[in-house]
């Protein structure tokens, strides 16, 4: 084996597959040819093309929030990269493991600045790291060391293929067994004890007036118990972060909220609060600066860090639980599903989140994006069916759909819905098609209000509240209002329109029964 | 008029419009909300709503290729510019003035790393010039040198303003009145004569051995008859760049060529001449590097520069014709319009090419992106109507659709086709919704092959001519076959299909007599 020779391209595939890659997201071009030819002789990498590079960068970042590991990319040098950046800065927001791999040209042809080229390394550095490959000889070990650094960031990892090194020929590396940690994919470290004594001890004198703060690694289920059981046995006050990247949900965890998205709302959670104890997450800052407002949204005297982002935050809580005396977990109490509201009532953000609560199947993914169903939705899934929440982390809007396609490839058995604003949605539409190609179990469920709202509300914060004619149509998705029935059409998803709560409930039901993806437009 | 108090946001609007800024192509989000309302308060500065930036950077482009002068963009932080960087790469390499007006976070508010929080120097430096505005007094300057900037280089310029500086006040600037030059737009150097007269004597000695390849600003139509003459002259031979940014064509003019694309066909062109004289563009080299295939497509001891992009290439034609003692150019001599192919004959390349130059109204500005129709349209077009073409001079496709929306904008008078192959299409189909929105006159011809057919080629020229299964899937775009007719119908186009000659004869000609903008599906 060692003695066969290989491409760069087949070399790379094989130290990918060694580390666990098994799907790769590609929209490639000229340059990343040998690597598509590679694919093709690797049979435990997908392929999975995207119609626009944003739809592949946001599927590899579903794809591993789900999977816990991550997916490839393959782009097209720097105009194919420049196209996936927005959902790349999600999934840096959200510390999610990417092999961003893109193709550049030919070494010896970027001195003569050809029209495609560009400063690849430039773009990918404002996502995470990058490396470039120098040779043939350097292939293998530039991958393993770009898997294994997107998993131990966690964050993205651009690989830069110059084509003449993934032509090359050279003898098979040694195919070294990766160490249990190496393929077992996203790792945490773990939490000094001393750390979480520390915090324990500020509780004991903080009791009620605590607030836990929780993001990304403390959402899984045991996290939640653990900081159910401490908020029993102290009266602290839980709270998610706005964006976590993955929460569980429902199925009789903790009922807990996000932390407010505008700024005044969330300092009156917190900082009239002794501590804010955040695990699992950074300090939280306002969205955005607003004049006379404070960008920290806690008291930094109030703060104690129990986990940052790729820390286990999940065994941190369980040990400050038992450092606190908490009482193991009650026997999940038997909370009642939520109800549907009157089933003639027109769609609202508040019907549809309680709606699609209501209607949610056991063990479902639901990727939410934009706030007028998102937020309602949130609120109202507390006391839903088990499922699994996935959030825009970055605010760089068109994620919803593309996490959602990623999300259903990492989980073919698991029913996926993609609760989506419609500006958003526009971004990326073109994951509909791949959602199609890929026969991937997604419900889209549009909140079609034809209108940017959030830059209405912040238009009256900014105290335009009587918008020119300009302002209303640079906030306007109406004139002409987007069929996406029709949309949904052209990308080969079948869609229907849902204006009442009835219509919804039916159509979401009839959906998820059914194979392959579905598109809902909900006339808000 | 100098004491009274504006806001930034209102400062950047004057001295935009003091500049010669007409449109402003937006996506704009939470940061930008006072540059909106400032639009509102600008009369002279039309808002055009993009769906996603990549649709507004490439109408900013298409925008100044017609016009002659930049329009601005206004974009969303990083993000925002990451989904618009596409596009403004090929306006890069088309030499085209773009105002890039990206909004950043109140400046207070940076440090503490919010989630939309990334570098957006990096990014823009990547495609040109970049400035951040520094305060509410840099406003004035800033937005200035900018637009100034724009056009010598001429290329784009990004200005980062950051919330707070759009908000605060000071007194207005004083309004100096620009110089002939400033607010002449695009402006080109010229080029010395003893440059010329150089270029003259080399080409007196190798005669009808010269190749003369002309691109941007020789590709007028005064520059095209002088360099006519002086093939006329000499027996040079004339070809245009691969890929001009904007050249006029037909309408009595010299019938030239592109340089082909693969290099092998380019090198037999140019690599047995004496001399290659390049007018309008830089040195000629292969669009990508082929293992045994120079990067160079002509030997450097034959090539001439005599103007390059920026400097005048149409008057240096001009004079050189001069002193090579060309005649004055011959009547127009009346070349027979092209026929119409076989009417019943079936939909290729060749056939629409034909069809569209035998239909093409008079003054049509016609945007191409992709290969199957785009270079047998160019070869027919020769003796079609005067019209201009604009391709795609950068390679980041999606480009078509977005520079036909900025082209019928900025010349709303004129006939605009959209000559777009359907991958590339997919990029930026979004565009569809502005032209409906803003009822411009494209008419948009899908080149409906349902394959990345250039990928297939490049697949073959790597030896892969037996696609595996995910080679062949990864540049396949059927399975589901994308519904033009369908999507276009979500964007608010109205659309048909064309098999046939006679079908696309009969419905370009209805869509161009008809206002608005029309798709016509064609089955390749």
């Amino acid at each position: 084996m060692a003695q066969e020779s290989v491409t760069g391209a087949e070399a790379l595939m094989s130290a990918a597959v060694q580390r666990g890659v098994r799907v790769c997201f590609a929209n490639p071009g000229t340059t990343e040819m040998p690597l598509v030819a590679a694919l093709d002789g690797t049979p435990d990498v997908r392929g999975v093309l995207g119609l626009q590079e944003n739809v592949c960068t946001g599927a590899a970042d579903g794809y591993a929030r789900i999977a816990g590991h991550a997916a490839m990319t393959l782009l097209h040098l720097g105009p194919g990269l420049a196209n996936g950046l927005a959902n790349l800065h999600n999934a840096r927001r959200a510390h999610t493991p990417v092999i961003n791999v893109v193709g550049d040209h030919t070494s010896w042809h970027l001195p003569y600045d050809a029209p495609l080229t560009s400063d690849i390394a430039a773009l990918a550095a404002t996502v995470g790291s990058t490396r470039t490959v120098s040779g043939r000889d350097d292939v293998d070990a530039a991958t393993r060391a770009a898997i294994d650094e997107a998993h131990a960031r966690p964050g993205v990892s651009t690989l830069i293929v110059p084509a003449d090194h993934q032509q090359e020929r050279a003898a098979a590396g040694t195919a070294t067994a990766p160490s249990a940690a190496e393929s077992r994919g996203r790792r945490r470290t773990r939490v000094d004890s001393s750390r979480v004594k520390e915090v324990a001890a500020r509780i004991r004198t903080t009791g009620a007036s605590t607030v836990l703060l929780l993001g990304g690694g403390a959402l899984t289920r045991a996290g939640q118990q653990a900081a159910g059981r401490i908020a029993a046995q102290t009266g602290a006050t839980l709270f998610s972060e706005t964006f976590p990247a993955v929460a569980e949900r429902g199925g009789g965890l903790p009922a807990i909220d996000r932390l407010a998205y505008f700024p005044e709302a969330a300092i009156a959670a917190l900082g009239s609060r002794d501590l804010v104890v955040v695990a699992g997450a950074d300090e939280p800052v306002a969205y955005f600066g607003y004049a006379g407002i404070p960008s920290r949204l806690a008291h930094p005297e109030t703060l104690a860090s129990l986990a940052r982002p790729g820390e286990d935050a999940e065994e941190a809580l369980a040990e400050l639980a038992d450092l606190l005396g908490a009482a193991a977990p009650a026997a999940s109490a038997t909370v009642p599903k939520p109800g549907l509201p009157d089933l003639d009532a027109p769609l609202t953000g508040a019907t549809v989140g309680q709606t699609v609560a209501a209607c949610l199947p056991e063990d479902a993914i639901v990727s939410v994006e934009g706030g007028t169903c998102g937020y309602p939705f949130y609120t109202a899934s507390a006391a839903a069916s088990a499922h699994t929440v996935l959030t825009n982390t970055g605010g760089a809007i068109g994620q919803g759909l593309p996490v959602a396609l990623g999300a259903a490839i990492a989980a073919p058995n698991r029913p996926v819905i993609a609760l989506q604003s419609d500006g958003s949605g526009l971004y990326t539409a073109q994951a509909l098609w791949s959602m199609s190609r890929e026969r991937a179990d997604v419900t889209v469920l549009i909140a079609a209000n034809h209108t940017y709202n959030v830059l209405r509300t912040e238009l009256n914060r900014h105290g335009e509240s009587d918008f020119g004619p300009k302002a209303a149509a640079l906030t306007s998705l109406s004139d002409p209002r987007v069929d996406w029935i029709a949309l949904a059409a052209g990308y080969g998803v079948p869609g229907r329109r849902a204006g009442t709560v009835a219509e919804l409930s039916q159509a979401l039901n009839a959906a998820v029964l059914s194979d392959g993806p579905h598109l809902i437009e909900m006339a808000i």
